[in-house]
């Protein structure tokens, strides 16, 4: 298995500006599939707001970058400010996978 | 920061035996947080069936007693027969953390 690198990001939703907030994740995610070293992305959200997306790197420069970006800082300002009542970011290398499919 | 590692759980269900899903889930919950070495959980299910879990660990000895748990083991054994069309499992080392809180 090649090193790979995973950011889980855990959060909950105000319910504030759900059509920005709508907006800029479709931007964000956008964004984020075009940097370099991006592999993937898992993401879910439930009803009552809890969400857990996982984002998948090629390297812990990837992800550095990524925090890094214009845009995305743009975003996580606001996620403070707006968008989360909390959230927690762990970044982690991935030691170990395996899959089953019917 | 001690280092703990965390497991991924990214799986969607068929939407069969619901009832005796959500027992065992139940069940399965219950024990894995009396495992030793078990730290927390955080687990979000949407309305399409998919899902990610990711559970924290002390050790990856930690990890390896709880996956051969007789009663997880039957758990595992039924979703892969009954519950879930695909699920993805990946035992990673944390690197660093950071959380925000309103």
């Amino acid at each position: 298995m090649e090193t790979y690198y995973a950011v889980i990001f855990t959060s909950l939703r105000t319910g504030q500006d759900g059509e920005d907030y709508g907006k800029m994740a479709e931007v964000i995610d956008t964004l984020a599939k075009q940097q370099p070293g991006f592999l993937r992305v898992e993401s879910v959200r439930n009803e009552e707001g809890k969400g857990i997306t996982v984002s998948y790197w090629e390297s812990l420069e990837a992800i550095q970058a990524w925090k890094a970006n214009a845009k995305h800082l743009t975003a996580q300002q606001l996620g403070k400010e707006k968008w989360y009542t909390n959230y927690k970011v762990e970044i982690c290398q991935v030691m170990k996978d395996y899959s089953f499919e019917k």
